[in-house]
């Protein structure tokens, strides 16, 4: 008899040596090199119960991606036009090596890692680039766009709608290597203008300590924090309309830009960079999104706030529903007092996946749940922060305990905030664990009304269930008065490509038919690309193709990014 | 000698007689034909005094415009034309008299008053419909295309950049009479769907009123209140990008529009309706502000929020300085702990007249202020209400009185500010009545970063005030983190529409030489058309063109309008 999820001493010899040099592993591998996070123990015990593995499914570990990357892949550039390339830029900042080529177009989509731990090899580029500034890139475009060399751009290369694939091959600009670098800060103004290539933490680290690295008066925070915050650029965020995990209060990467800086294959621009005009629709809008397709963006300006993280308030609610849970976050969100910074709401199955993942199940304080109502597979964890001006967050926190407990919502003091708030970048490390025993853990995510909230989750989750075996872990975690978005995480012993294709569309088919959007903030690509002109409308589309044909007749700026 | 500004016991004889019937008056005529305002005595003395005018000038009215409007004006659309537009909405719904061809392609700027009341009639439709719904928009702008028929909107008519103006003939579609329905509301979401024709007051009384109305649980606001708010429409906030009083707490007309749907020469769409996305540049961004250039807004989807006017906290300021007031603006502003619905910041001169205006000039409350030292052509009145829940409300209160009296702010209570409420929508009345007495009063506005914002206010004023005997009354009213806008009042004796035409031009140079967009809320129309290209620059002008190109290939749709 199997010993499906037993709680048993046994313990999975995870990986924990940085991957080989030239290896696909170092490619595919999350974030840093030397950093693995591996499923708690409790987290494992779901796993097997639910995926029907036992200990024995946890012995042996399969397409590691250990293998060497071949040096040299054919190119499809001619000489000529590789002297010129290099002539821009100098011989230090092109590279024609197999490795380069696969690392900059491979993203941290399910489907990426999968091929790439298989070894596969396709949809790469020609050459690799290391632009130094926008002359660079100026003068790059102008090249291409005179020979037709497909170009596309990677920022920190966290994509996971495959938006650094090329399929015509061509040439991809590495904006992190040099372009990177901070540009101005405008203090009174309350902006920053940098390189679209600069990362993250770079980003934030600048801005918290603005008094000391930008000669400010105080320090700054920029509000956007990614679950891949770590490894992904101030311009990709622009570029795909990235949210992050404060957006409900400091918005999304959308809102956050002020201006913006491109370089297409028929001119340069810089966008206007008032607070507001009533000139026409504006560009700035336009560029929001075009992930690439219409040009490379060399420069952004952004709004930052005030940094006082002094004055957090963490909480976290029981509720004994989904639906009072969503009432609750709803109510929040229209409550006119002000918005929670961040706000998560966790489904039935992701809130007991989390009770077991922390060791809380079947303990006293799932009894003492029990005994309020809180009913395994019923009750809903919810959790957030409230940020901002001292007296503001205090309020927000009131209100939102207020909110909660008209719904029925029970406190749980802020320490299960806390506790997510620290690993909060570090989740995406557990799938190259759980991918070395061939389980599969994926994400797709829509943006919703309010309206079609429940009917979505419940449809969405019936198709994700439709596989046998399968964890389904669903949240909320950006709050509009409209609506928010839902993130559907699923987790499965899937190794076969082909079949985890028709699942993952059979999904997308489902929150489409549903009422939700494609994405609510990992982007189109080239994964979502085949539902856009449904999804958008033929005429929506064709105002895109209008704005793509004019700024780039060629059709060389990332070709077939966002279905165009 | 001359009693300029002599406190005499004189007392101008006002029009307020109804205008007579198919008067040039009763087509530029603010408002409700029965309403009138003239200027307060103290106001008319400061008008006397700086204008250099005496009583004997407000004697003799001229140019009032009572001359009638002939019946039968030149048509230059064939029979046949004329005969299918008919067609499509029936003889009831059209109208090739003189009077409403007129009427419904004229706006509110000054110069078309001036033109007005000189009796000239130029730049008229052709032909006025008022189409009944979205159907008939189809047929007539398939019909238009067809034909390359010139198509204009018309929605409140309040335009100030010669908006409505069809300077190659064709047709109006009035949107007011027939295509001002409520088409859904859906309280979950809180979004309201209507026509675009609603005019304000109905739009905003549906909502105050939406238990009875609507059947809804609570009742809500649009948050949106234009200085026009009574006699402008939903679609026209939007189409234009209009911004209401209250815009720093709701947003700007661009930040409530959900969703949009249109007619165009290539066909119809309605946009998204998610409360955010990724799915590449947005369509409902796009159609923003696009004045009736690209298409006809035919149904607007806005946000609402849950109206609490018992929340509303009102508080005025005196500040010694102009820089301290906007110090504190800024402050205020950036201060992360919400922002009140209203905020305005008077410049000294703005602020004198309104001392002069109410009588305070002189009196005990001046001296009082002056022992304070907020002295006479310095001093800057600052005013303002919070709104939203209670306790926010109290707190966005509490912190804008620490931050103004941190910059030298002495608080005046509520007062001036339920005072200035009362009267907020009525002034535009006043125009009509100096006007009678060749005074010219009209606006430029701009939006404007904190860094430019004074340099710019000491550009503009300076060229307003190179016309001797020239009032500049300067206010900011749209607060953002990044800057504000500047509203720029004038009033002077200059009868000549040539001099005044050359006059304006002087000043629109001026606010963008000093870095200030060439409109916050005023859109651009034809007014500001000659400018837009050098102001946001070629590229920018081609993206928008090429949109156009896509979307009315044949160039019927406004033509002229945004510079297009």
């Amino acid at each position: 008899m199997k010993n499906y999820g037993q709680d048993t001493d046994f313990t999975p010899q995870w990986i924990e040596t940085v991957p080989k040099q030239n290896s696909f592993r170092s490619i595919f591998k999350w974030g840093d090199n030397q950093a693995f996070k591996n499923p708690s123990k409790g987290f494992l015990k779901v796993i097997k119960q639910q995926l029907n593995l036992t200990d024995a499914d946890f012995t042996i570990t399969k397409n590691t991606g250990d293998q060497t990357i071949k040096e040299t892949m054919p190119v499809n550039l001619s000489e000529a036009n590789l002297a010129n390339l290099e002539k821009i830029v100098g011989k230090e900042n092109i590279s024609i090596a197999g490795y380069d080529r696969l690392k900059y177009t491979k993203g941290k989509a399910m489907e990426d890692i999968m091929s790439l731990r298989q070894g596969q090899v396709k949809d790469i580029c020609d050459l690799v680039i290391h632009p130094r500034h926008k002359q660079d890139v100026k003068a790059i475009i102008s090249f291409c766009h005179d020979q037709k060399i497909a170009v596309h751009v990677h920022g920190g290369g966290s994509s996971v709608t495959f938006g650094l694939d090329c399929p015509k091959g061509g040439v991809t600009l590495v904006l992190s290597t040099h372009m990177n670098k901070l540009i101005s800060f405008n203090e009174i103004n309350q902006t920053i203008t940098v390189e679209p290539g600069m990362m993250g933490p770079v980003y934030e680290d600048l801005l918290n300590h603005a008094q000391k690295k930008l000669s400010a008066n105080k320090s700054y925070t920029g509000g956007h924090f990614p679950q891949s915050f770590e490894f992904s650029s101030v311009g990709g965020w622009v570029v795909t309309l990235g949210s992050g995990q404060a957006s409900s209060l400091y918005g999304d990467a959308s809102d956050l830009v002020i201006s913006q800086e491109y370089v297409t294959p028929t001119g340069s621009f810089k966008t206007l960079d008032y607070p507001a005009t009533a000139t026409g629709p504006k560009l700035n809008d336009i560029m929001k999104g075009s992930e690439g397709c219409f040009g490379v963006l060399v420069s952004v300006t952004m709004k930052v706030f005030e940094y006082l993280p002094d004055n957090d308030r963490q909480f976290a609610f029981m509720f004994p529903s989904f639906e009072s849970a969503v009432a609750a976050g709803r109510q929040i969100s229209q409550g006119r007092f002000g918005m929670p910074a961040i706000l998560r709401i966790s489904d039935p199955e992701e809130t007991d996946v989390a009770m077991q993942m922390y060791g809380l199940d079947g303990g006293v304080m799932d009894k003492f749940l029990g005994l309020k109502g809180m009913k395994k597979g019923r009750r809903c964890l919810v959790m957030g922060q409230a940020e901002g001006q001292r007296a503001f967050a205090a309020n927000v926190l009131c209100q939102v305990k207020k909110t909660c407990r008209k719904n029925k919502g029970f406190f749980l003091t802020g320490y299960p905030m806390r506790k997510w708030y620290k690993g909060r970048f570090s989740d995406p490390y557990m799938r190259d664990a759980l991918n070395d025993y061939g389980i599969l853990i994926d994400t797709l995510e829509c943006s919703v009304t309010w309206k079609n909230l429940h009917s979505l989750h419940k449809t969405v989750r019936k198709v994700v269930k439709a596989n046998p075996h399968t964890i389904c872990m669903t949240h909320a975690s950006h709050f509009y008065a409209q609506g928010t978005n839902l993130y559907f995480i699923f987790i499965t012993a899937m190794p076969e490509l082909a079949k985890f294709k028709i699942y993952q569309q059979s999904i997308i088919d489902s929150i489409e038919a549903a009422g939700g959007s494609l994405s609510h903030h990992h982007g189109v690509g080239r994964m979502m690309a085949p539902w856009m002109e449904r999804h958008l409308g033929a005429q929506n589309m064709e105002v895109l193709r209008a704005i793509k044909t004019h700024l780039d007749p060629n059709g060389i700026m990332n070709p077939g990014g966002l279905g165009l």
